[in-house]
């Protein structure tokens, strides 16, 4: 059997796992916290920092293939891993790219990738000089994650409000559709594309509200997606499984907003949804075997369910059984014992041949089901 | 989090522990083979032996809740839990009914459910005197696990094949159709139906061979199954997940031939085929939720694979490129180390509205994939 080590612990690490289960491969979880939601679905936990060259070197040495949760991971570790001969899916190049929001808009802008006008800052003084240039969205270059690091600069006013850190502020733009690109890509360099997701935010935490595929789209925008997320991930060339961020403007034009090079959020629809699940999928790519079929099943609404406000501790999911009643809605929690506002403790995702019966019941679960503390 | 434990770690274990991780429950196993396809999948592995009281009491004591994945296991230690507290689902009554194919029999003539005529037969001497009664199939009362303990009698001359242990002996039955329904009943004795499936044995092993999801068979003998499975699991008195296995002969008659208080070989097709798997159903009944959905998503067949003649030692997967290139396929691997003539090792689910798509594909799958040695 294979033996394959993920960085990281938490949902995405779990429901890899899950998707393991159906794989003939050794498992292996790097992460810090022993009681997180993946430490005990794998064949070896190892406690320790992603983020340190010691702790990813040894968990690596001996793996046949190592893959990622997040990007916020030791780099120089899985160079050195890679060098010595273990698969790095994604490869490390990528992660340098992807990591820092400066250098993947440089990347974007270098390659022909359709991204909002920016303009780089290197602290706020620097942001300070560029107020001509809003309305504009400023994004911190390093350790962002799940909306922070990210701030809205409408007017002058707002200035104060951007990072004193090396950062990237971009255009506004005005965005008719948030649609999210997923894409696999085999050791080969065989691309698949599952169709795009449409999503709706929440405008106050900078969470998906809901999530619904496939997304709602004129065909000729569905080919500028497709076209530019094939063009991303080729330049980008390295295997794995791919979440572009893509903006479709009021005239119909398509911006990239972030790529995640990894399982992602957006994705979590595909694990009933569709015929591979972006988790089964990474498995086949990190295994050898042949791409999976990305085709839905049925179309699907995927809601997150996020920690209450004013709700730290124990969790508790109130009118879970209401939801649980719901004939063909299938819930996902991930396990944390403990709750936070903006967390994200779980997901939905309901599957139905009507979008007006998705959109029915993706409301009636935010309606209805609530993280709250003991 | 309630705390749930399963006794055993087969496949069974291991797919029941890939729907857990959807719930917030803390997950312990009691199985003997610490390399056992669950023991990485769940919060508490308990290296133990199923059928020993010390072994299955030690580990029940302190847990919301107990199932098992077979039903060999030591039923006085469950009785003893049970009226401690703890849930014993099924309950142990029905495990004493069950685990004996003789008092099996005896429990469907005593409430009227439709089973072929038997006599019991103490040891060969009084299965030797019953030679009027063949062709007939005789059962070993205990013991019998996947086709052993099962042996076909058809005239006088097969006798010294017969068991010289108390077993029951069957009328042989022209058999139309081979069926399977499973029954899921909560705590409050709601019950639901999944849509019966019709097995395809391989005569050789009396494993099976494929196995279609919906059966196809006429309104009125589908009202039978129902109402017979149904009455059934009533009188069996006992929340769980029910598998009854009958036979429908010549004239259309229904007959049941055996039932598994548990997660079941026949219900692999529901992972991917229907909104609730068997799986996720158990786990529902488990934790007190409310019933899942049993409509299936779309029509499956179900193919097991089966460690090849002749081949005993570590496994290897031929073929396995192949039908992972299967568009509509699903391939479940149980992860087992060593392959054996004859052992479950896996099994490939194909979903398609088009009963010709399934069978091509069910026989594609059987001609392509081999589990060897190396």
């Amino acid at each position: 059997m294979q033996k394959v080590g993920i960085l990281g612990g938490g949902q995405l690490g779990r429901m890899l796992l899950q998707a393991a289960a159906n794989y003939p491969v050794e498992t292996f979880v790097l992460e810090s916290d022993p009681d997180c939601p993946s430490a005990h679905l794998c064949h070896h936990f190892r406690q320790g920092d992603i983020r340190n060259f010691d702790d990813v070197y040894a968990f690596g040495l001996g793996l046949d293939a190592i893959t990622i949760e997040m990007e916020n991971v030791n780099i120089e570790a899985l160079e050195r891993l890679e060098a010595e001969g273990v698969r790095v899916i994604p490869k490390p190049s990528v992660l340098r790219i992807i990591k820092n929001k400066i250098r993947q808009k440089q990347f974007y802008a270098e390659h022909g990738i359709p991204t909002a006008a920016f303009v780089i800052t290197e602290n706020r003084a620097a942001l300070e000089a560029q107020h001509a240039f809003l309305p504009a969205v400023h994004k911190i270059g390093e350790g962002g994650y799940d909306g922070k690091g990210v701030q809205l600069l409408h007017e002058k006013k707002d200035l104060p409000l951007g990072f004193d850190a090396p950062g990237v502020l971009e255009k506004m733009v005005k965005i008719r559709k948030e649609i999210a690109q997923l894409v696999a890509v085999d050791s080969q360099g065989k691309t698949a594309l599952y169709p795009p997701v449409e999503m709706v935010f929440n405008p106050d935490l900078n969470l998906l509200d809901y999530q619904l595929s496939p997304a709602d789209i004129p065909t000729e925008v569905l080919w500028k997606i497709e076209a530019i997320s094939l063009s991303l991930v080729r330049h980008l060339a390295s295997p794995g499984l791919f979440a572009v961020e893509l903006l479709v403007d009021d005239h119909n034009e398509v911006l990239v907003n972030e790529t995640a090079p990894r399982v992602h959020n957006s994705g979590h629809h595909s694990i009933e949804g569709h015929y591979s699940s972006q988790f089964d999928m990474l498995w086949r790519i990190l295994l050898g075997y042949p791409l999976g079929n990305t085709k839905a099943i049925l179309p699907s609404v995927m809601i997150n369910l996020i920690g209450a406000d004013g709700h730290s501790g124990p969790a508790v999911y109130e009118g879970l059984e209401e939801v649980l009643k719901i004939d063909n809605a299938f819930v996902h929690l991930y396990g944390k014992s403990e709750t936070r506002p903006g967390r994200k403790m779980g997901h939905v995702t309901v599957l139905s041949d009507e979008k007006q019966d998705l959109i029915h019941k993706a409301n009636k679960v935010r309606q209805t089901l609530r993280v709250v503390s003991r």
